[in-house]
């Protein structure tokens, strides 16, 4: 049995689809804080639901029966609310993956694959990023929450024995997204179809994965790679401006004539990184490729996301 | 005014004896679980103090008034602890890092200086560990805790524009120690003094520096450094193994026929980490100097705390 914290959640969800292909059993413990029941609902009884919060200890570890990996998704999946709800990533990042550790712990449960984030880099001053940059300085709070996360599976397997997938993920957009600027833009423009107001200069820089390739590295590694901490960045080698996905949700969207503007400033928000750019080379050494480039997942995405939201 | 978290216990003790001499006014908040008031006693009415926890995050805020720099020393001292009760390190140092930061922005106190550890490191594969090693996998909770804080106090940095100096400390050791080998050897020659119980093999091999060159280095870095997230490793850029400091205590004990007895294995405790050795060319490039190296650390100690604790 696999259990997928966050499993009704964007990522999560489509972590789900890809471990029930493989054939294995699937459990899922959500809050649906973000998470949706139809995310899950094409898998009808094969899928075994768990509607709980990972702050309730004891619930956590009811659902560590019979489970091998815990594949440890769930999150806050809004980096802007951090700055405004300060304990937020404390909460539902560090505290949470101590707990779903706790409860591993004390169900004999020893394999956890975990989705961290280039945002541990902040502001890294060699880019592409690779894994073994130093000294991380994160600048928004769920960048710190991820780091604290990574450090406790670490310290978890230095002294319980357990064995860990780290997965740095760059920008993960795609089908199901239910936060980001791909989101956003859509949004603004159901609102408004005559302009599309663009946080920041619109220059920022980041690298995009979509969340199909992402879980297919997820898979790929805890398959292929078995050191007692396996930590990779996940992402497509390449980056993408905000600029260039304005423009391309504008094409997608067909409207004519919107009015692309710039809110100005290098920071889409406080704790907002510029630029990203993730070194891959580690993954990619490991035999995986992704099927899209950054630009392809954004144009993906969007198509995808004009679908579910409507335009 | 300076505040100092913990400043009643073992390091940050020295700290206040440092900032008084530099002439700071300076208030100490501790909850007393391991400061002592006879560690402040020779300062008098010089140096205010409020006997309260971290976390209690309302008493944490009422304690930043007037202050211009918090200097985080407050910790669980105790690694191997964590093994036992898994949330000690979670909530006396991860969420009490997080309380002391809240209270400093809603204060409106921009500057924080803060005690981590070579703890973070794990069992690096580079040493000696310069400052800029990646990726970081602790192996310990106390390290996870100590990372967990970094990245905290480099989020607030970049969120809020705090400004901050984070100390990655060798193992220290001088009087007042209340914790720690030297402390733990001397209690057990006074309980048996025919006999020395080492755990492990004696070959874990750490840096040890003295609390007085460390508080030195700490207030040195705080008044020459200027970055937003001044990180430095302080230790002494050499070692000294477990097997020497039972030696050492043994000599300075002037107890005859010790028989010196090793448990076996290279580790002390599950979380120890046999060998850390940290690179301080970065701390020594600021002008900064230790007055004595690992083993005349050890010796100092020694004799102090045979003093405090009377053989």
């Amino acid at each position: 049995m696999e259990l997928v914290t966050g499993g009704a959640g964007f990522i999560g969800s489509h972590l789900v689809d890809a471990l029930v292909a493989q054939g294995k059993r699937v459990r899922v413990l959500d809050n649906f804080s973000s998470g949706r029941e139809e995310f899950l609902a094409h898998h009808g009884e094969q899928v075994e639901v768990v509607r709980a919060d990972l702050l309730d200890l004891d619930a956590t570890k009811a659902a560590m029966k019979g489970v091998e990996t815990v594949h440890h998704m769930a999150a806050n999946p809004d980096i802007r609310l951090g700055t405004e709800v300060t304990d937020t990533d404390l909460r539902q990042g560090t505290v949470a993956t101590y707990n779903v550790l706790e409860a591993m712990r004390s169900a004999g449960v020893s394999r956890i694959s975990f989705s961290s984030s280039s945002a541990i880099y902040g502001e890294a001053d060699v880019m592409p990023t690779p894994e073994t940059y130093g000294p991380i300085k994160p600048i928004s709070l769920y960048g710190a929450s991820k780091l604290a996360s990574e450090g406790l599976i670490s310290a978890w397997c230095g002294t319980f024995g357990a064995k860990s997938w780290i997965h740095r993920f760059a920008n993960i957009v795609g089908p199901r997204g239910t936060h980001g600027v791909i989101f956003d833009f859509i949004h603004k423009l159901k609102a408004d179809p005559t302009r599309l107001e663009v946080l920041g200069d619109g220059l920022q820089e980041k690298s995009y994965m979509s969340a199909e390739d992402c879980v297919r590295a997820m898979v790929h590694l805890v398959d292929e790679t078995d050191e007692a901490v396996n930590l990779y960045n996940l992402g497509t080698g390449d980056t993408c401006s905000v600029r260039r996905i304005a423009e391309i949700v504008v094409e997608e969207s067909a409207i004519e004539g919107v009015a692309i503007e710039y809110t100005g400033g290098s920071r889409g928000w406080a704790g907002d990184v510029p630029r990203t750019s993730l070194d891959v080379e580690y993954l990619f050494s490991t035999g995986f490729e992704p099927t899209m480039q950054s630009e392809a997942a954004i144009r993906h995405t969007t198509r995808a996301l004009i679908d579910e939201i409507g335009l």
